[in-house]
C-alpha cells in the first residue's frame, strides 16, 4: 500500500518530531506538513532547517485540514494542546503522538476527540542524546520498533494507514492494548531507570572518602549506571508520574526477587546464587537471536539499524582463571 | 626506581595471568617467568603461545627461587595453591593475586604465609569478554586501576615494588585496606551486577507473551541490564560469597533508598521524583572529570585507556520535546 497523507501536522518540534518531518519529506509521505510549536524561538529554528511547510504558533491553525495529527510535545502538554486543537480537527483525521506512555495518553486525549476523529497513541522507541529542532534526522526510525495502541472504536484501516506511515520511516511497528505497552515498557524501559538512578543515589549519599573511590573504580560497572541515570529528570519524573500502576507492579516483583537474592548471599547459598546467575542467559541469548543486540550501548546514544548478524554473548572477567 | 624481578611465579595462565606475562616480559620487568597451572591442557596451551621460560603443573616447583608469586587462579582454589606452595616460598618474596574480593583472601592466605614472605593482595580492574592463555595481552593494564591491599606487617618497600611493577605495566596503582576494597567494589561492582541479575530474573519469571515483547523492546534500557548479567556465573557466585559483608552492607542501603524511590511514586510526589533524579547528576559529571567515562560500555567488552579528554554528559530523549 503506497502512504499518502494530504497535510501532516507536529505539534512541537524537537528530536522526534523533525525527524519524522525528514523521514516523511523524504519518503514522499505527506504533501504539506505544518508546523506548531509553543515558542517562537523553537518555531524560526524549524523554519531555518526548512522542516515544514507552515510555520505557526497556533496549534488549531495547524491542524485545520490536517489527515494526520502527531502530537510530539511533552506528555503533560497533551491535555492542553489537545483541547485546543479539538474544534479544528477534520473528520477522518488520524490524532497520534509519540509519548513513552500510553494509557496515561489515552486517558488524556480521549475524551477531547471529536466525533469522526481516530485516536491511535503511538511510541516510536528510539532517540540519541541529543534534543531540539537541529537533533533530528530522517534515518532515527530505521529498524526502531513504533507501537502503535490504537483506541478501541478506530477503524483497523486508519490503524494500518498510520502502521504503514511508520514502516515506510523504517520503523516495525506492533499494535498492543496501551495498558500492556505501559507494563512491558515498565520492565524494559522504567525499572532499569529507577534502579539506576537509585543505585547513583545510594552512592551520592556515602561519606566523601568512600565516594571519591568509587568515582575512581566506577568503571568496574557502576558507570554505566551512571549514564542510565544521566537522562532528563523532568522527562523521568513524567513518566513515573504517569505510568505509576505499571511501574509499582513491576517494581513489586523486583524487589520480591531482590529479597531471594539477598537471602541467598546472607546464608551463602552458592547453588541457589549460580543457578539464579545462570538462568538469566536465556534471556540474554533471546536477545542476541532476536538481533535487539548492538556493540553500542542504548542509553542516551544515537541508534543504528540493529545488526545483520548477531553478536556473539559476552562475559566479564573478573580476575580469576583456571589453573 | 626502576623495576626488577628475578623470577615471576604465575599460578593461573587465563586472562589476567597471560596479561601479566606479555606485559611484564614487554617491558623487561622480570628475568624469568615461570607458569603453572592445574590442567595439562592449559600449560600446553601457554607453552604454544610462549608466555613462559618455565612451565610446570607443580605449583611449588613454580614458586621456587621466586621473588614474585601472582595468583590468578579462581578465589576459591587460594588455599589449596597457598598450602602447596608455602613450603616451597623463599624469604624476600612477594605473594600476591589479582582476585576481585580482598579480605577474604587475606583471611584464605595470611594463616599459611611464611615468616620473611610479604603477602600483598591485589586487584587489577581489568577484563574483557575473553577467557584463557589466548585471550591475554600486553596492553590489558594500560590506563587501568590496580588496588594493592597489603597487610599490616608487610615492608612499605616491598609494596612499592609491587605498585611499581604495576605501573611499568600501564596501571595506575592505588593501596588502601582490604575491607574498605570489598566495600567500594560492592557498590561500583558487585551490587550493579546483582541488580542486573535480579531485573534479568524478575523478566524470566514473566509469562511468555509479555516476555518476547520484552526481548523485543529490549533496547529501551533492559538489554544493558541482560549484557551485565551474562557475566560468568561462577566467578559471581564466588564474589558474593566471598564478600558477604560489604554487599549485604551496600544492599542494605540500595533497597532502603528504593524504598523512598518507591513511595515517592506511589503517592506521585513530581517534586521529590526530580529531585532525586536531578542529584545523581553529579556523581556522573565527577566521573566524566575523572576521565573515567568512555564511549564503549564496560560490561564485558574489551578496555582501552581513558581518553584524553572527557566526553560531554549524555542525556537520554524519551519521546517529549519542547513545542
Amino acid at each position: 500500500m503506497s502512504v499518502h497523507f494530504r497535510k501532516l501536522a507536529l505539534i512541537g518540534i524537537g528530536l522526534i518530531g523533525s525527524s519524522i518531518a525528514l523521514a516523511a519529506r523524504r519518503q514522499g509521505l505527506v504533501e504539506v506538513i505544518s508546523i506548531a510549536t509553543r515558542k517562537q524561538d523553537t518555531l524560526d529554528e524549524a523554519r531555518e532547517l526548512g522542516l515544514g511547510d507552515i510555520y505557526t504558533l497556533d496549534a488549531a491553525e495547524a491542524v485545520r485540514g490536517a489527515d494526520l495529527v502527531i502530537l510530539c510535545t511533552p506528555v503533560g502538554a497533551y491535555e492542553s494542546v489537545i483541547k485546543t486543537i479539538a474544534p479544528a480537527l477534520e473528520p477522518g483525521a488520524i490524532v497520534s503522538d509519540v509519548g513513552s506512555v500510553k494509557g496515561h495518553v489515552i486517558k488524556a486525549l480521549a475524551p477531547h476527540i471529536p466525533e469522526g476523529v481516530s485516536l491511535i497513541p503511538g511510541h516510536p522507541l528510539a532517540g540519541t542524546e541529543h534534543s531540539g529542532p537541529a537533533a533530528g534526522f530522517a534515518e532515527l526510525f530505521t529498524g526502531r520498533w513504533c507501537v502503535l495502541t490504537p483506541t478501541e472504536d478506530v477503524n483497523p484501516a486508519q490503524t494500518e494507514k498510520l502502521a504503514a506511515f511508520w514502516r515506510a520511516m523504517g520503523s516495525q511497528v506492533e499494535a498492543m492494548d496501551a495498558a500492556h505497552h505501559d507494563m512491558v515498557l515498565a520492565i524494559t524501559s522504567h525499572i532499569p531507570h529507577l534502579v539506576a538512578y537509585n543505585i547513583v543515589g545510594t552512592v551520592a549519599d556515602l561519606e566523601a572518602a568512600t565516594q571519591s573511590e568509587v568515582i575512581k573504580f566506577s568503571a568496574s560497572g557502576f558507570r554505566d549506571f551512571t549514564r542510565i541515570a544521566a537522562s532528563d529528570p523532568v522527562m523521568w519524573r513524567d513518566v513515573f508520574l504517569t505510568n505509576r500502576d505499571a511501574v509499582l507492579e513491576m517494581l513489586g516483583r523486583f524487589t520480591e526477587d531482590l529479597s531471594v537474592l539477598q537471602r541467598a548471599v546472607r546464608t551463602g547459598d552458592g547453588p541457589a546464587l549460580e543457578a539464579m546467575f545462570t538462568r538469566t542467559r536465556a534471556i540474554r541469548r533471546s536477545i542476541i537471536s532476536a538481533g535487539q543486540e548492538t556493540a553500542a550501548p542504548d542509553f542516551g546514544r544515537p541508534h543504528e539499524a540493529p545488526p545483520a548478524s548477531p553478536l556473539p554473548i559476552v562475559r566479564e572477567h573478573g580476575g580469576g582463571d583456571d589453573a
